[in-house]
């Protein structure tokens, strides 16, 4: 018994988005200097029934603070999911960061034991706290970020491991 | 203070790679159905300087034995990278899961204070075991399994989310 729910889900939420950030002003700045079309990017897809890039970045907002909303038992910020060019996708995920950092360490106190359920038009799901940060959130969450940073590789982009992980 | 470390890293990477091994079944049953050489799958790269599906496997696999076997304080079973078939790497895959699974939570006990150090050619990191866990194991983990997802995915195989979250 010995790290809180916080400690493994909100900072390293954060940590990747910003990450994620950092990708995409690479991508951009790429683009610009090879006069690669910035739709050529966002219209990537990795399969044609798979979404492309702007929908990457969107879920992987959704599964940062639906997750952490859930953990903290509080109702995440409604994003509209508008957003079709790079500014505005910078913009998301920093807004994504600025509601991860208003969720406080002691608002996840006791969450891996809380009761999260999930409702799908099939129904729903319930999960423990920890069973749902493991077995929903974290995946989901990576996912979509690995997937963003896949479609840019496959598209040419040169960035590498180190830029995912932020310099480690 | 309220989870173990054991029970945010070993159990998620054991199911995850469950996962991953029914997605490799269920790539192999799509392609001996509709005749495409398994050879497609095994070769195929999101980018010409990315890993092919093997490698990806290998990679996920050394995410998985490295990270748990850091945050035990013990030495990872050494796995001679040699797989190029889809029954050589459930193989691996299986092999990883025993791996992970004769760790026990005792083992990692305390882990999170743990100082964990990366040796690399130009020299070496040191991290607490709960900053190995969050920024280096099990991004790169997830990243791996999800590249293998992405590169079936992009050469048609007709697996979900719900194969990767496996069941979620």
């Amino acid at each position: 018994m010995s790290v809180s729910l916080y400690d493994v889900s909100i900072p390293p939420m954060i940590r990747m988005l910003e990450n994620l950030s950092k990708i995409l002003d690479k991508a951009v700045k790429q683009a610009d200097a090879e006069k690669i079309p910035l739709s050529t990017l966002l219209e990537a897809r990795l399969a044609p029934d798979m979404h492309p890039l702007p929908r990457q970045i969107q879920i992987a907002s959704d599964a940062a603070k639906g997750g952490a909303a859930r953990l903290a038992g509080i109702d995440p910020p409604g994003f509209p999911d508008t957003e079709t060019t790079f500014p505005e996708l910078q913009a998301r995920i920093a807004k994504t960061i600025d509601f991860l950092k208003s969720v406080k360490p002691d608002q996840l106190a006791g969450a891996e034991d809380r009761t999260i359920v999930l409702k799908f038009p099939q129904g729903e799901m319930k999960f423990s706290g920890r069973d749902f940060l493991n077995g929903v959130a974290l995946p989901n969450f990576y996912f979509h970020v690995t997937t963003a940073y896949g479609l840019l590789r496959h598209k040419g982009i040169q960035i590498g491991k180190r830029d995912y992980l932020g310099g480690a």
